[in-house]
């Protein structure tokens, strides 16, 4: 369906970014099923799911920014398929990760040695599609199992903080087992056969359109974009140290929205600097990140990382019948977590006011 | 007993500080005694207690750094006597400033409109010795007042912020209340009259020594070791945005040693820096401060004041049968103020690095 003519330039580089994109979406594919089939494979499955999920989202990323080049009801039909792969695929992967980083917060807290590397990155690895669940109860905590009890509150803490991580594991471990067994059955799906025999299309041919749309400008949209989406942040509020700001409404009624709705446009903007990266990548033509970008992507990853904690913290506080201590543990970890938050848009701040590097096109 | 020669000038700027702090001393002492027996007088009382201690901390520190130029003896026994007599004072304004501090934070991490400001400057006018206690129960909050209750845990947190602020509120008026009664005991003691009759001799004639030490150099020891104790201070890693220091152990075993600890060579230089600071005021003469100096002191008061309701909030979390709600409010307010002392060692770290001014010695 490409017909190109003095756009080949254009169409050629869109092409070469996505037919690459592709073969390594197919690559990683191969790999995770031979993985998932050996019963030793967990470490092979995580890295061939990581690699397929950023796969998708260079695929989906692209599809969008440069959709005017493209053949449009082909790249909007398959762009959504992509965000429901990654999505599902990074939802196992986030509950164990989350854990990971409640649980360390908890030993730095505390005081307790920390847990040991190798048991750490088990956990993580267990989690991901390979072998969900396996690993729980393996965080170097003795605490006890069973339900939390009502007696009277305990004197000392780590009693809380233990309790706090059993009570923690029990949520995210079933989270991240139901997130397994609903990404087992994605890949078993028509629905996932089909974004794979599309994206092997890609591979061959990229379904280009006759529109002469300038791939730069395209790029400079998305970076139009996530310079307003900035614009729009408090970030003289975010390099003021120690602003407190991440923390206010951390009691509120609503304890679910509250502190979330400050995080919406830091999220947003998260989203948007992936799409930038992406084009730049387009245009460039290599996966080498401007330092500045990787430094302020970071930033907005720990940013998430950290909201979600201190929500699962929250969440785990309204859990029925906990004890006190528990209960005094979660409200610290809570307000650990949302300074983390704080902490991650100072970086952002410090990172985006550093001097950008300018892109070199080939 | 004062019998100068040569040292007419280091003995006249000893005895012109040190006589103009005494005459402040009863000056605030007859305020006091007036505005107490007036029912009306609880502003000025508080005024007047706030300049009874302020005389006495700097008569006290001017005993101690400039001591080889006046009487061992006299000296020796007066110096525990104005602490005793200070610290006395200082307890009952410190708890009622403690539950402002924590029920402001509350009020903040709750999103709930502040605390009017009437209310609050009459509940820390209400703490300062004339009226303990009176304005308990007027925070603003629509708190229950009775037990704290082992019901299941509220969904809303705000319910737990509210059982927090009650919990607080009680335990804090209650310790007021008794400094109340001990700072009144004190007033009436004949160990406060012995104090008021030295400073009274104090007023009139300086008991110097006839030693020839040097009113600078002495001056510069206080400063010595003032530059000592910052200097062990973790200095970088205060000057470092979000290190999360402060929090460390913070769930520790011993949830009351574990963070103070930490605190103890912060609270030592607060210490030495005042002693500084009056040393410079004998100097120069006038009470006008460093401006850096007076940022460095006020970080450093902060640091104290946060780091005292972060205990409070953990103690008050160590009640028995509290809900878990009230007990998460709690540890969010614990961590929150632990992020406070973290956030004045910063600002303790900003105001210290800029450039010293001069001492422009009469």
């Amino acid at each position: 369906m490409a017909q190109l003519n003095h756009e080949t330039t254009t169409g050629d580089v869109l092409s070469a970014y996505l037919q690459g994109q592709a073969t390594e979406f197919l690559r990683s594919l191969r790999l995770h099923r031979e993985s998932t089939t050996d019963a030793q494979g967990a470490e092979e499955s995580l890295e061939a799911a990581r690699a397929l999920r950023r796969a998708a989202r260079r695929i989906g990323g692209t599809l969008h920014t440069f959709r005017p080049l493209l053949d449009q009801e082909w790249a909007a039909g398959l762009r959504p398929e992509l965000a429901w792969l990654s999505g599902t695929l990074a939802r196992e992967h986030a509950y164990a990760a989350r854990l990971v980083r409640l649980l360390d917060a908890l030993h730095r807290l505390s005081g307790a040695p920390a847990v040991p590397a190798p048991v750490t990155a088990g956990a993580v690895a267990g989690g991901a599609v390979a072998g969900g669940g396996r690993n729980a109860g393996r965080n170097g905590w003795a605490a006890p199992r069973g339900a939390d009890d009502q007696g009277s509150a305990p004197r000392g803490l780590t009693v809380g903080a233990a309790k706090a991580a059993a009570l923690l594991e029990r949520q995210l471990t079933l989270a991240r087992t139901r997130a397994h067994s609903a990404a087992l059955q994605a890949f078993g799906s028509s629905r996932f056969h089909a974004v794979a025999d599309n994206v092997a299309v890609l591979a061959s041919e990229v379904p280009l359109s006759r529109a002469a749309d300038d791939l730069k400008l395209l790029a400079a949209g998305a970076e139009e974009e996530l310079a307003n989406a900035v614009a729009a942040l408090p970030l003289g509020q975010a390099g003021h140290p120690y602003n407190a700001e991440a923390l206010t409404h951390g009691l509120a009624a609503d304890a679910d929205a509250a502190p979330e709705a400050q995080d919406v446009p830091w999220l947003k903007t998260r989203d948007l600097l992936r799409l930038h990266r992406y084009a730049r990548e387009v245009l460039t033509g290599c996966p080498g990140d401007d330092p500045r970008l990787a430094d302020a992507s970071r930033a907005l990853d720990r940013h998430r990382d950290a909201a979600d904690a201190a929500s699962a913290a929250a969440s785990a506080a309204r859990t029925p019948r906990i004890a006190p201590a528990t209960a005094y543990a979660l409200g610290v970890l809570h307000a650990d977590q949302r300074h983390e938050v704080e902490a991650a848009r100072f970086a952002f701040h410090q990172a985006w006011l550093r001097e950008p590097e300018a892109v070199s096109t080939p």
